[in-house]
């Protein structure tokens, strides 16, 4: 018996919202000061740093119960299942349905369950949650799934991470560039055939950590509304994802019995381009080799960071063959790899 | 090996809200009406059918996560486990930390990363998420717990349910007198002793429950602040747990193997006394039977409805002996059952 991902599908929103749409932003740093620089150079400056030129946006009538459900239909769709034999529908996100215009998340009922409600499953049987684990959490729930069918109580699960952060993000901080909207889906069930999950490891870092990603207030003093926004402390997680990360996708590179060679593919949470390279840089001199070339695709320029939805989104545009220059191959040895809020990081070593 | 709870502890807040504090609330139908009755009258009928006399509210400066904190010591106390051997901390929520004057639910990082960081706990190896299942959440915690271990990834997890839905309640709707305050928690390990979790199911009803509790606006029409508070279809909810929840709880007394006479407590979320007791009795009439005097101990009348953290904690009072006529003793078989949003259902055979 294997445990596989025998579908995907993910959903980019429609809206384009392109680099130049912020330029008549009111930037301040974290303290309410005034940036020294035109808004061209503070986006040029952000461009260079994190590889995005646009991110999506979520149409204002849609929320992350929404985008998942699209996501899930192409998955369920491609993994030719019939929905009813669902065991569970684990949905990872990390701010449940804030609808355009609200300040509120909605997280009652649990975007699972109005997921399973806007698919129409009738069965009861198919239990849905919510699982949160910051931008990790759609590779835990894959994780979640294997385990409930290595403990024998599922068969098929569905799991999907769906985020739309436009909702959460202050205009005047340079980091609300970096975030996106968007839902990747997948069916992980039994299978008969050899491979998928091989090993996976996940760790938690919360002494100094906890507070790395947050929600605060705008950087804009003058706003005093006592809302608040998703924030982080952006040097303080890269330095912490470089130590972290490269050593984490080592040991489960190592409880795989798979070697550095046999790795085709690294598909690393689309947070910022130079730290994505730096992760897996820094992972390769574990072995004292350079990072060959084309071995994480990234799809950050025209995506941005869409939390939870960014490594399922990124395995089906590959899959689908709509990533120039990438694709995976069956019997490829891939590693799935996150980093984000709790902080958290997660690995899965699966073979395709 | 078996899979038993070999620690509680829990959090009961330190304000105490009355019934006759809401005397001099403004009452209104879900349409904006008046409703004909005074206030002594509405709140008389309510404590009539719901039992409830009086509830619990966090103090101010305290949220979801410090009352979780407070009741994952005690556990950790009374298992006497080293806390950094935890595999996993899952916390069950459903609001996140809701600050007092605030409208805004904080998820990031998760609630169970706060805990994480409350407890102090070094460890990466301890994972931290947060699971969403309706106030079954605490209960689906502990057989997630249990499926981590039985696929071999944890021995000790530390399984907490806890809410501030105070924070979260519309003062003009009547149902704001049943919500409360509160935090319990369990130590869920592999042991050597024979017993503990026999026996689960879980099942989320989606179709026309999905909506059966949920976020709506106040019931005073004057308030146009686009504000939500939590809601429900209280007759819709009644009539789908008294139909669900008892052929629920005998499914899982079957496939258990024990036989109704061996049950000695039912341990029912405490959502409303009327309900609960039509809910265990209809559970005695499918076998025929009366309900035993005493088979389910209610905290209810004291405590309010505090979603997710009623089930443990009450679990924790009969154990600490905090509950008149109340015991539970080495090798009773009893029965966790809990539904709420979703609609969630869940139950547990358990033999202590």
């Amino acid at each position: 018996m294997s445990i596989k991902i025998t579908g995907t599908g993910s959903y980019i929103p429609a809206n384009i919202e392109k680099n130049e749409n912020f330029h008549n932003h009111e930037f301040l740093n974290s303290d309410g000061s005034i940036i020294k620089a035109s808004n061209e150079v503070i986006v040029r400056k952000f461009k260079a740093i994190t590889g995005i030129d646009e991110r999506r946006y979520a149409k204002n009538h849609l929320n992350t119960s929404d985008l998942a459900s699209f996501a899930a239909e192409k998955a369920i769709e491609d993994a030719k299942i019939n929905r009813e034999d669902l065991d569970y529908i684990i949905v990872a996100h990390n701010y449940g349905d804030v609808r355009h215009g609200s300040i509120q998340s909605d997280t009652v009922p649990s975007i699972a369950s109005r997921v399973k409600h806007l698919l129409q499953i009738k069965t009861p049987n198919c239990k849905a949650y919510d699982l949160l684990f910051g931008c990790p959490g759609w590779v835990e729930g894959v994780i979640q799934a294997n385990a409930f069918i290595n403990a024998g109580i599922a068969k098929k699960c569905l799991v999907i991470g769906a985020e739309t952060l436009s909702r959460i993000t202050d205009p005047h901080d340079r980091d609300s560039m970096i975030y996106s909207d968007g839902a990747g889906a997948v069916i992980v069930e039994q299978t008969t055939e050899e491979g998928g999950v091989i090993s996976h490891n996940s760790a938690t870092y919360s002494l100094d950590e906890a507070h790395y990603l947050y929600f605060g207030e705008s950087n804009n003093p003058e706003l005093d509304d006592n809302r608040r926004y998703i924030k982080m402390y952006g040097r303080k997680i890269y330095e912490f994802a470089l130590t972290n990360v490269p050593l984490a996708i080592k040991s489960c590179l190592e409880n795989s019995g798979y070697k550095i060679n046999d790795v085709k593919k690294i598909l690393i949470h689309q947070a910022n381009e130079k730290m994505d390279e730096a992760i897996v840089k820094r992972f390769y001199e574990l072995y004292d080799m350079a990072m060959p070339e084309g071995i994480m695709p990234m799809t950050i320029s025209k995506l941005g960071n869409s939390s939870v939805a960014t490594v399922p989104t990124l395995y089906d545009q590959i899959l689908k063959g709509e990533l120039e220059n990438q694709e995976i191959n069956k019997g490829d040895v891939i590693i799935f790899a996150s980093v984000g809020a709790g902080m958290n990081i997660n690995a899965i070593v699966y073979k395709h």
